[in-house]
């Protein structure tokens, strides 16, 4: 007896990311490799005492079923701390999700049918593009430089496109910040073309010098569909996100929410609402900033240290979590990883990032989670992995 | 600039019931209409407890992102649980989802394709049918009676059948228990004729004076998906659902949790995981079962009183959260809803939790949340609002 699946099945498959993460997850191991951010900056006290008042003053409403849209003073933080960036945005545009993860999947279910052209920076978040999968598109990998994706690329692909996804800042993976002028030239031609923008936004507070410029979404606010989380300013573990959209498109994503989950849990906002009252991010993320500069900085020194005379190629973050490797011309990453782990470190390899026409020679690198010191000897040994197969490569030609 | 959306997006529909429910949120109505456990039942002061230890003791843990199976002590606790209800379930084939409707989703994108055959019992749960027509299924609502499904309706419709979607116990919308010699019956016919068996058992533990016989999938492992919810034993702000399926399923399932929400809050698992511990459920649902089922007396009792030579039928639960409440035939419960709002009682009309094949006449009533002095109240301003229909009636006839 065997049950039939859908054709859709076909295109959901575990993430590379998680089953290679399996083979790093050994005693020794320094990883380089892991998205997640790093839990000494949780602020687990204040979150303590929110769940503390939020269970004694309103147990029962914090434990009760509760709308889809979200709980009201969370969606009104959010629209104001994003009206605060130049959007303009009003609570009932807003759609709490479990993870801005979820707002990936309702935009799928409620803007891709199957064959959808969608178009996506190359390389992307893998995670999108799991997300998307399911509901069958056909991906368009669009070319991008140092400053993002290319307004050019943009408008070549840019008929017939159902929608553009887009992380304008420090991108996963490539770290990659999107400048004002790039932002100018994309937003027009998003404008020319109409295809609706999905702009995700997880990183965008984890800055190091200063924020990056206003969402491309605030100049196309009939056209857009916005992400935001709390897992990198707050905690993953709690699984909250919103997802902005214009009144065309909220009731069917509000429909799609009702249908996946009924709501996100009742409790989870409640104590975060509590959490984010008087200004506390405020409070909060520049201590992460100061952290993720830090380790950002071990990082490109152990990389100028270590990475000289081996052909490799590194972008230099403003903020975020990823540094973007680049391999001589020839090398396969995912080829090289045994080696590496075996020499006691750990990455991902670029490829999975990729939509379409991948990149082999490519790697990210998080600087998030090892110390300062981890991070040193982690790239040493990257560095000695290479130059053994540069070796190899000479010895076998 | 208007945004495209997928074709699927027109089969995300309002659920009929929230829009009601909106009508009925008016001071003075006594609400029969709600699906919501009473909130008097939630443990508020072992979730405190249990929120509190999770954050001293595990802080870091329970607030970072985790593995998308679930909670590994929740799953056992699930597996161990469902093992001494008959089934034979390891922690491996438990995936922790947030809330059991999300189980539904899943299923749906794994299971159903465009025009694939979805049989359903008549009526059936609406959040079911919500969560499945977005993958545009074709719905087969088979004959019911009041041991529920009918055997020989789903051999008759079981060609090509996708899977059967049932839920045995205490049902939503009929409160409708399946006997034993029925799962015998129907087990034997989803043996014959290999349809996949989908069995949703949110409300099994609330019964009143027995436990329901053993779960379908009990004796068709390898056929049947199995979902359960902790929405109604605990509290369903949590949002804390779960979904058992054989090896040949359960990947896909995993990856499609993986893409819709990366996992369930990992603090709700591990706080739900805590109260849990030393056999809480066996000192906790008992007063749940108290209270429902004096509550559901009282309902019984005033039908008695009030609804005598008005030609209503209903019968009288075993268990769960519901009666189900037929009108005379010809009478629209639909029609009548103003009616009775203006008499001071609301309820749900049946006709939205059909697939196919409406009975208007047919309406939902809750026991749950409204006391029995106003169950009381309102069973009588229901009547009342029978019988002056039926006097309309004969007045235009």
């Amino acid at each position: 007896m065997s049950i039939l699946l859908a054709r859709r099945a076909q295109h959901m498959n575990p993430s590379v990311i998680r089953e290679l993460l399996k083979l790093t997850e050994q005693p020794g191991i320094i990883s380089l490799a892991g998205g997640l951010p790093s839990a000494k900056t949780f602020p687990i006290e204040a979150m303590r005492e929110a769940a503390d008042r939020v269970l004694r003053e309103d147990g029962a409403a914090a434990l009760q079923y509760a709308a889809s849209e979200g709980h009201g003073p969370l969606r009104e933080w959010v629209a104001a701390e994003l009206s605060g960036q130049g959007m303009r945005v009003s609570p009932g545009q807003v759609l709490i999700t479990s993870g801005s993860q979820q707002g990936l999947d309702l935009v799928g279910k409620v803007l891709i049918d199957e064959g959808s052209r969608v178009l996506v920076e190359s390389p992307t978040y893998l995670g999108a593009l799991q997300a998307f999968a399911p509901m069958m598109p056909q991906f368009q990998g669009l070319a991008s430089d140092d400053e993002g994706l290319r307004a050019d690329a943009l408008r070549e692909h840019a008929a017939q496109a159902r929608m553009l996804y887009l992380l304008p800042n420090f991108q996963n993976p490539t770290g990659r910040l999107m400048g004002a002028a790039r932002r100018a030239q994309v937003t027009e031609a998003l404008a020319d073309t109409g295809v609706p923008l999905i702009e995700d936004n997880p990183y965008g507070d984890l800055w190091f010098d200063a924020p990056p410029p206003s969402p491309l979404s605030a100049q196309l606010p009939e056209q857009s569909i916005y992400l935001g989380s709390f897992s990198k300013v707050l905690a993953p573990g709690l699984r909250l996100g919103y997802v902005v959209a214009p009144a065309s498109v909220y009731p069917k994503l509000l429909q799609a929410k009702q249908a996946a989950d009924l709501h996100t849990p009742t409790f989870n906002q409640r104590v975060v609402s509590e959490v984010l009252q008087n200004g506390f991010l405020q409070r909060h993320v520049p201590g992460i900033r100061a952290l993720y500069k830090a380790q950002c900085a071990a990082m490109l020194a152990a990389l100028d240290t270590h990475g000289q005379g081996l052909g490799l190629q590194w972008a230099r973050p403003q903020g975020g979590m990823f540094v973007w490797l680049r391999l001589p011309a020839g090398m396969d990453a995912a080829a090289l990883l045994p080696q590496a782990v075996a020499r006691g470190v750990a990455y991902v390899p670029g490829a999975a990032f990729f939509a379409d026409a991948a990149e082999a020679n490519t790697l990210r690198l998080s600087f998030v989670t090892a110390s300062a010191a981890d991070i040193e000897r982690g790239i040493a040994a990257l560095a000695q992995t290479v130059k053994a197969a540069l070796a190899a490569q000479g010895a076998a030609a």
